[in-house]
């Protein structure tokens, strides 16, 4: 079956023709430029992989037990003694484990730079991540400080005079914990970027 | 000028008649959808600004002298005496700050719920803020729980048994900043389900 229509023959080739021509062209530019943001997002990924995985491992195995002893007890400081750097332990051991299961993920993106699943759920977690990597830092930073300078006002006194290769370490996995966090906060940024509808 | 062309009669409703209803129809209710949650973003915000607020004031009024004194020496506690509850200070007032400045982009991204432009710029900026009020919350916790237990590995003597209302009012500071900071992650995860190009 079939009938007759008719149709104004320049508009029929506007509709045909050029416009859909036109929407391809501009999608596939738009494709490259999410391909080389996914791109980016997985390097810097790994970077941030090994960040926290360097904070975690050197807060992790510092200590230090000074060279002299009573008979009765030895002087010797590890993260185990402040709650605050144990919280630092697990809470960076946690952000590298998620930063590594997120590689496929960020893989996936790669492959398809259109898919909006795999960037929303990549950006929700990393924004949960960079909060516990933000608390581990910031929660050691206030004891390292205390440790270095101790507080008159409270009646701290600061341990780094002693224990100075143990507050070496920390300071180290404090910075190494902030490059990790402040590479999060970019791959969340470059998410959002991704994400937009245009 | 016309021409004639043959179509198959119901390929030509199906494609002329239906389909761009059916898009119209779509795009109305995803319009709908990203306004509420526009709306839902702006309600929550209010909250966020009332709970930095509070902690931010709670935190920057709290103090005590205690109702002993000698000649030389009388004794008081004030959030100045510690750098980390003065870093909370001025950290939650800027994300109050920022919270309050935000307002306006929310309306505007309720009144154009399909502009990416505010969206893009409220997400950044939220997880901005979030690091920030994290920060300051996680370091307070940190010294309140120094404040509560002390630690005898460090020789660090809690100090609450004296000054009590001084440690309520600081950890009051610092629930209302976690609130806070859960709201901010709340609205970080609306604000990427919005900027889906869906």
């Amino acid at each position: 079956m079939s009938a007759r229509v008719d149709i104004p023959a320049d508009t029929s080739a506007a509709a045909k023709g050029t416009a859909p021509l036109i929407a391809a062209a501009s999608t596939h530019v738009k494709g490259g430029y999410k391909k080389g943001l996914a791109i980016f997002d997985f390097v810097l990924r790994l970077g941030a992989v090994a960040a926290a995985l360097a904070a975690a491992a050197t807060m992790g195995t510092s200590g230090q037990t000074l060279p002299f002893f009573t008979q009765f007890f030895q002087f010797e400081a590890s993260y185990d003694d402040l709650p605050t750097f144990q919280f630092f332990v697990i809470a960076m051991a946690i952000v590298s484990g998620y930063l590594v299961l997120s590689l496929p993920f960020s893989i996936v993106a790669i492959i398809r730079p259109h898919a909006a699943g795999p960037r929303l759920l990549l950006i929700i977690l990393d924004t949960v991540a960079l909060t516990l990597n933000t608390a581990a830092a910031a929660a050691a930073v206030a004891i390292v400080d205390l440790a270095q300078n101790g507080n008159s006002s409270a009646n701290w006194l600061g341990i780094c005079q002693q224990f100075d290769d143990f507050c070496q370490s920390a300071t180290g996995a404090v910075v190494a914990s902030f490059i990790a966090a402040g590479v999060l906060l970019f791959l969340i940024v470059i998410s959002a970027v991704a994400l937009r509808k245009r």
